[in-house]
């Protein structure tokens, strides 16, 4: 409990407003939201004014739309939902007003926030095939307000088009980096940009990428210079990440 | 080459105040740094007013004298030099002023930098055996111009010491969780603050810690809420990825 | 043999109420079990008073019917079947007296067995994906003759609602502590409670989880203060195991 | 704070015998043990009466010698100091009354405890390459309080030596295997006895056990009859984990 | 060519009864038979008088079909199909007189061959689960003319029932060892036994069984003492060691 | 952009003939492309006359179709589609003139390419299972031009086989040794030729195949003599570099 | 105990030529020996006539030089010892008569056997560095009285090499396959012979050798024709396996 | 034997010339050479007025100074010692004329060869920690005749420095890709050019860089376009292999 919180309690004990065994109830009953833990659920309320999340693996679809019912009842205006199937989405949406976005495997229930991010996130990947990853990432970051630009075709082996996007990377406030097989984009673009740098290896690839371990070990080797990485596959993580960062005020 | 500088010498082209020529060499010589890279040399060149920084694994005391005499006669005031054995750090000593911290492997030439960095950055760690690798990443973060707070008894095993300073990490504005062994360290204090938490597993331990691979796997498995990693023992990168992160400026 | 039958057994020789031949063909057709071995089907005869376990895994429903069928002969009062799909509980109830509990894949057969554990067990696990592999290790125990409970919300990315269950936990006879992906629970167990902590890591997860190995490492990692660990999602083992400590006599 | 605790002070405060602020102070300094958590600091205290721990390895001679000296004044008679090499034993030596075990790299300082536990604790092991964990092992339990009874023949290559012991191990309370290579020695022993079976791989071998990894992944995989693993050559896990079942109390 | 053969073919060319034309041909075509190869084709004719082998992984009904075919024709008593699933052998068997093995998933076209191996090749194995792959070996040991001794029963976790065939086991002249999970057995057999012993891990079991990872590191690490080992699951092979072991002749 | 471009831009704007802002356009939108970037894009367009490449998989038909339908409109005359199943092969058929090789899941679009590499390319592979990879391989290099000369039946098992195809292998001008399992083969040929040899591990096997990491680590250790390693089943990657090589020119 | 003992002691008994009490103690002094166990203590003893084998590695010169005392004492002729160093040897040379082979690190106190095997053991291996292990197999067979041919020139990469022994390879009666890096000899010559063929990986090698992994993998999965494995740098273990089967009497 | 070798001994033998005794003896000395194989002995002989190669590791500076003794009676003018200490080029130079260089270990005796490849060799990497392996690479690509260009600044990590050598790189007829850590270069050097790419992993780098897997795994899955890889470390293999590219002849 955080020292105010606690002081006026125990004044009302001492004014003999409030009796011995009800402040002891309260302690007993809220030990540690009182304790001055600011994030109470950090897990289901992430922002005000931005997105509930519901991780959508391993949850069947009545969960989901159970989960989401609450969230709404308690005045959510906006449920993501991630690693959501087509089928899933299907009959959630039945139910819920839902946006869903099948190549990121994400679902939206209710409008999307006003941006109130600092910032521009840019999201890149170099193909096609890390696309679903990258826009899991995408998706999250703008279901928490922020501005997202998305590069997709600038992978390394043809390092012009990386390049030719300079500018829009120089001036973003957070770069996701999304790349399997090898992960050579990530290393790239850390020595380009002045901003953090986070990594998502990805499962894409074959042989010896086993399974985005290759991207992953890339990745690692590549972060002395503002490069952290996230699991693989992990577009949440990323985009979360980066939506907190983006909205990091300066100084006061 | 950014726009303006481009115009600049083109308009100077239709003056005819200066050559065709002198124009084709100047565009030639400097093909990339005049395309708008504002970061001409990023390895050495890290903040303006901070410190140049000198990797000194793997290079000979003379290598790294040589190079110190090069910044200093640039007019560097901070050159920080990670993975500086003592050995090493005598033979500098003896040239430069040098203030060496063993414990960090870090030594420093000339002053430390003015706290420019915008909060706090606390450097988390569960025991005496990571300290190496914490204070990499603190000294380093110190010498690029942030405030450090150094919390080096916090491992899970005793939650209650964990949680003792929850208040002050919950006032970080980036936390860097430095642990071996299991890692869960990280996974606990990711769920604790709202700022970014940047994991670095280290290889201490024996048996199925694997050099770092258990810490490591641990952490990138926890990466849902804020959390990314860096490379086992990569406190350097953690602090200066931190360091990144306390000098982003809030919206204009 | 023990030394007491043995000298039984040739006391009758001595006297000649036992024919050599008698004798040799019991020692020949009794060898192992006569020496004293008190575990004569140590896997199918698990305590007195308990239950018999079947493991379903790799075994036909009809080949598990007769299994049970000839343990019912036997006068068997509880039958626990474990890694029972829904198909083939689906075909053993209609045979057998079968309480099936899908969550944990495991078949009873016959009543749950009086409770005649010393203590109670505590399963705790982090989140819902983890309840297969916490239910078994759950439902072993009972149906061993334990008292368990059941912490199914305890994940440390929410270190308060593990912190709020302090009091049961402490007061366990035996904790068994069921996690995925980063496994970092059983660490803050084993510093929290004085009981023995069986870790047992689970295949929840992806990317960098590598179907369980990044759990086990971390158990493995967090072993010095009265934890192991057992095999990924072996439920059964850690439910067995925690049975055995728990029906453990004090100083006679 | 555990209830009677809290309710105790907050009458003081309605009596006004306790100033609210002084209550504040109080729950501010000590948030976490006043909330009942027996455990202060359950890695120095283990259990009273019995020995102190130092983990020696990365500490040097200086540090140790520092640690001793200041629970030697606290008034512990028995200090346990693992992985201490014979160097530092001479220094340490050289100041406390120690009792120096090279082959377990184990000191103590101070007499060795009654013995409390209720019953024998086994180590076994097949070879004396094994020998350095098990003394870990089986030091680590005296130290403790408890009997031990060491099996340092029984591998399971000449099978007949292992069952020559059947009686001492199936009377055993917990049995520690110490088992590098194949750790067969684990599943056979698992088999034989009733009793709760720690296995300890080792590193060592040479080849394919790279460096007790096959040895860990044997006594995993045998872990479904009461057996459970600590980490590669963690002998003072195995004995600490064995001495707490060896403490436990039976039926109130 | 060996010496013999050359000689002959060069005298007919000295005699003039052979051209020289006609004698570089021959030696073009045929240059590595000739230099005394015994094995022209050593993958289908294993052993006059035993069996022709059929790898059925990876081919079609189609492509089984005709290549038993072709071995009729050329007069083959016994066709050996391993790696046949039930739905290609029910499509052999319609054109060819099969005998089909769905345990082993093998599959024999025509007569068991006479046995003329020198002794008994035992299988052993600890659990059900492993019968597949034990039949594997079991099965073509038969079909290549050695009597076979299955012992199925003799896991290690209840010694004396592997004990109890001690007798069978000493009197082998080859043991084949098959066993999943930790492949304990392999060691107790090595030990038990004077014959050559070939360890068979197999793929049974889960999580850190790692595929048969575990018990292949396991059996390898046993290798000291007449122990030796063939691929995961490769019955197979070890039949087919066994029984060119089981046929080699002493001295002359 | 190269000089010469560059000084033909400037002197137009030198001559007035060109507006300052219409140059400073021209710099920003094709930054890389006119610095002498000869390979604008080198994915698609390998050689001229020679085949595109589409990689098919993780793309729809539809979207292999419409790629198609753009390139053709381009007017190439020959199309390679790798990774092709059936299915999708039966949908490109119905739209465009496709000729679809199953074995290497290649479709090729119009018509093959006059042959203008200079020798002839090898594709040697040991067994029935490596031949999707081999014809990968194999078709890849015939649709840029090169003649291939298929060996298949060349596994180092039967080293006659192998041997009487020396001559035919030491003509080669490439050699690509597609092998799975153990990857022996590709040892041997590179001691037996000398011209490059390019090793392509495959994923056939089972048990310690481990999806190929035994044919590749294999692979690798065999590099000493001109042989050099690409990625597991990348038959499309051997095939192209074996064109690159084969299209060398010699001295000029 | 077998039967005819067993009846010959409860004769006694009966007879009264034995009293039960004696009876009884022999029985619980040789439980196992009497049982049949014709291996009293294998690992000791392993053939009549040939050597006694001490395993140096991890035992002091004085416990070596303590053992063959012993040995010498019991009127052992032939004492094998492995992994011994040079050091360590002069230390044995001192006091036992010592011939010591620095190559295989074996040293041989006493003289060496009859050869009494029946056939021609060949170790073959590919080249100057695995010689250490290849000599370590070819001492231990010739110690075991077996007549060994060398041949240490017969790599894969010069297969004429290999092949230019093709006649004393298919004379062998056992070959042993020495091999590092990347492990193709054994699969050459598991093709090439008609006998038992043993592998013996060896941690020779760099990089992607990964101490010997390449070579293990690689022989594994060679398996299908003759060959199996031991552990890396096993070379005892081939040369003594080797023995066993040259030992092995044909049909009586 | 080759066809003509072969007609004119038999017509010889015809003839009478020769005997059929003598013929048998040819043939039989000279089994392998004799057929055709060019290459007798590939290791030693690489290419004729280049030079002989010695693989230095793992020879005693006497065993290196007796080859080269006997590689210079037979006229050999330049020698290439691989893998050679400064310890052994102390040795190896005072008997024979050799230049050591230490960075790549490499000596040298005799004279370097005349450059006779066709075009220019590039060398790149990107750091000062792979100049020992980039230089192994260039020193041998350079004793066997070959024009090398060595670009060791060329770090991904600042693409404009790879860029700025844009050119050199795009003329050069192989490119030597040297990275350690993440080895990106690789994949970008593969966009960027048309010759062949020879990626080289180096063991530089900590923690994830796991002694080189990370750049070999990022190497492997960087090869779609032209790329293949060697072994960790393997400079001389990647210059051999270079060079035999850079011989190769064009279009008769």
């Amino acid at each position: 409990m955080d020292r105010e919180h606690t002081r006026s309690l125990l004044e009302q004990v001492a004014a003999g407003t409030l009796t011995v065994d009800e402040a002891v109830e309260r302690l007993r009953l809220e030990p540690f939201e009182d304790l001055g833990f600011a994030k109470v659920d950090h897990h289901r309320h992430l922002r005000q004014g931005t997105a509930e999340v519901i991780y959508g693996a391993g949850k069947t679809p009545e969960q989901i739309i159970a989960i989401a019912d609450a969230m709404r009842r308690q005045g959510e205006g906006t449920i993501l939902i991630t690693r959501l199937s087509q089928e899933a989405a299907d009959k959630v949406g039945a139910v819920h007003p839902l946006d869903y976005h099948p190549m990121g495997r994400i679902g939206i229930v209710g409008r999307m926030p006003e941006i109130d991010g600092i910032g521009t996130i840019v999201v890149a990947s170099g193909g096609t095939s890390d696309m679903m990853v990258a826009e899991e990432a995408a998706l999250t970051a703008q279901a928490l307000g922020n501005e997202v630009l998305r590069l997709y075709d600038v992978g390394v082996a043809g390092i012009h088009r990386t390049l030719s996007h300079a500018k829009e990377l120089m001036e973003a406030r957070v770069v996701i980096s999304v790349a399997g097989m090898e992960g050579a984009l990530t290393s790239v673009l850390g020595g380009l940009v002045d901003c953090p740098v986070i990594g998502v290896p990805t499962s894409v690839g074959y042989g010896a990428a086993f399974g985005g371990l290759s991207a992953l070990l890339s990745m690692l080797n590549a972060c002395a210079s503002g490069v952290s990485v996230v699991n693989i596959d992990n577009g949440f993580g990323a985009g979360y990440l980066a939506s907190r960062i983006n909205h990091m005020e300066g100084k006061r």
